[in-house]
């Protein structure tokens, strides 16, 4: 029996990640993955945890484990109060929202402003996952391009005297999947046109905390206070499983977004907000984030040592400062797609950069590697053995 | 400066939820509720959860802070198999998800099936956030008649004779927010008559594990399950803060749901599936079940009893064997909404039955009382002061 003629007409927009798909073979014994996003469970505060879980449920006892208000607990809005202005962001508890992990705000963005056909642009590359997000809603994607130094505002500019896009989708620093960091000189530039053009951008910044190396780039919503939904998570700062996002946007798009959110599934988990607010007015986020850190430097090293002892001299990839990913690009009229199975059967998984693409056709000769999941040796062993696939295979074969 | 020029058409049907929204007279001082859909924190299993933690963290580590499967923590798939077979539901664990309560199911559910426009028949009253989670989708609602024992199969019947809807909602046991229970022989009709035409039922089961009295009746799932999307809660048998649903759906229809859920939150939060996990195959439910049914049965016993000693004569009302709510209907020309004021002027809330009626007009002379969050003595002097309110003021003034 099937129910395949109930589907509502969004559902064909549905389709498994890619990368969810490609991971299946992570299972593989011995697999080296420079596939996933997965943090490193090293870099997992679970001693803390276990200690923080006494102290709410003695802290809050029932009142942690009762529903709440779809907005957030209340401690947590309080607490996240501080780390935002670390970030420039200046907003009061109830100018802050908590969602099912980052996600969640992206599923009630798309939501409330999402009609069919409506235009969204978004970075090439961008997160696949906002795309997961977005399209239910069926919107038509535009593509702004970039380079090594984050979107080009001049692009920007051009699309929206053009065309008046919904929302703009950026990830400003150490970007999923490029790595790339938009300079402090195009924020600004960026700023500008979306507060002259009265358009909405959507910052998504799950990655800064997680910087291995130079100066904190200040967040576009610190410079465009009016125009940008800011959203981080705790996935990378604490642990992914507890699935907590955070947001502050403009006062009206908070209050459309926590209307969805009552339909959507009423509110965060009350006790990983609890374990969170703890995490931060507690102190320990400034206990763990530098651990953190130090797990994360030597990987990424690790990974640019390897690709400049062992990749072939027609490859470029990005250098960054933090973060989860390098990304890396092929001579033209290289496919990634035709190494990716010849990889993984040498034992080493990469996710090719085409998914990250919202026009078929775009970023064939890109990949993407995490350098956060595996250790030192591994990433080494991964990127030489990655490095001779692409070396001792044609670029036509496989076509 | 606003964004509503960018809301998408949907958002118009997105409302607060009149609950949520009555529920802010509770914060007032004194202010007795026999509104609210609030569990007894007492019922909550504050001690077990801390030791359950210290457990999970010891015997799961990172792993219960990672990300995980969208279809949920594999030991608690595991888990929930014998507690749904206790309720004549045989599946084995990967035919089983979770979702961020019985509300996350509700949205991926709308989110598959529902395009604009298309039947979804509910029971006249329905659970008021089901119809939160349908609305952005824009369905057009259905009611099927009620009466004291649950759904009537005839109107069912020759609803869908007339039109082929995109599922049934129904709760069959203890329903929020009439307290009735769909009787046996009706049960075995509803089957069989989702079955004849291969219609979808959605059966929404959070309360059932919740009987003060009198015999279990078996899910309609059970009769019928290769047409019924059988959806239970943690909510109610351990506590809702965590946000955990258990959702047995036909196998393409899990998969529609999983997808959709990628996007819209990736998973549940892995540590607290973790928890219920233990929940379950520690044998904690076990001990703290008849801990549960105990604190509310005398609390349903208090309503009963003052509602047979002080309401008016022209009123009746349900006598549930359990769940959360009592269900009180008063004479031809009574309007709830007349003496809600008035109430909480004098100190009593409760909800207008009218809010659970997907049609204008339906319902406006019944009242929602809840059982669950008030002690003993206050339901008692809630219910008559409450009486005195429909006794003291005509029915026409405040018209």
């Amino acid at each position: 029996m099937t129910f395949k003629y109930l589907l509502a007409d969004r559902t064909v927009n549905m389709k498994a990640s890619a990368i969810r798909e490609a991971l299946k073979v992570l299972m593989r014994p011995g697999m080296i993955s420079l596939a996933g996003g997965l943090p490193a469970p090293e870099s997992f505060p679970v001693d803390l945890i276990e200690e923080i879980c006494t102290k709410v449920l003695r802290k809050y006892s029932t009142q942690a484990l009762q529903y709440g208000p779809t907005e957030g607990f209340p401690p947590l809005r309080e607490a996240v109060v501080g780390l935002l202005a670390e970030r420039g962001i200046d907003v009061t508890a109830d100018r802050v929202i908590i969602t099912t992990g980052s996600q969640g705000s992206l599923d009630s963005l798309g939501k409330i402003l999402i009609s069919k056909g409506d235009p969204v642009a978004v970075e090439a590359p961008t997160y696949m996952g906002a795309l997961s997000a977005f399209n239910p809603y069926e919107p038509s994607y535009i593509s702004i391009a970039t380079d090594d130094n984050g979107v080009i505002p001049e692009e920007l500019d051009n699309l929206l005297r053009k065309t008046s896009v919904k929302f703009v989708y950026l990830i400003p620093t150490f970007q999923n999947p490029s790595g790339r960091t938009t300079t402090l000189e195009r924020r600004q530039q960026v700023a500008e046109i979306i507060t002259r053009h009265n358009a909405l951008l959507v910052e998504d910044d799950p990655y800064s905390a997680l910087r291995f190396r130079g100066e904190a780039l200040p967040t576009i919503k610190s410079m465009a206070p009016d125009n940008v939904v800011y959203l981080t998570t705790f996935s990378k700062i604490m642990a992914p499983g507890l699935r907590l996002g955070i947001c502050a946007a403009p006062p009206d798009i908070q209050n459309w977004m926590v209307l969805a959110n009552q339909g959507i599934n009423l509110h965060t988990s009350t006790f990983d907000q609890a374990i969170a607010s703890e995490y931060l007015a507690g102190g320990y986020l400034k206990r763990q984030l530098p651990k953190i850190v130090e797990v994360y430097r030597p990987k990424l090293l690790a990974m640019l040592e390897a690709l400049d002892k062992y990749f072939p001299d027609s490859f470029r990839w990005s250098r960054p400062d933090g973060g989860m990913f390098v990304w890396a690009e092929g001579p033209d009229g290289f496919n990634a797609d035709d190494y990716y199975m010849p990889a993984v059967e040498s034992g080493v998984a990469f996710v090719s950069g085409q998914y990250f693409y919202t026009r078929p056709g775009d970023g064939l000769n890109t990949m993407r590697l995490n350098f956060t999941n595996a250790d030192v040796p591994t990433i080494h062993r991964g990127v030489r053995i990655l490095a001779e696939v692409l070396k001792s295979k044609p670029v036509s074969v496989g076509k």
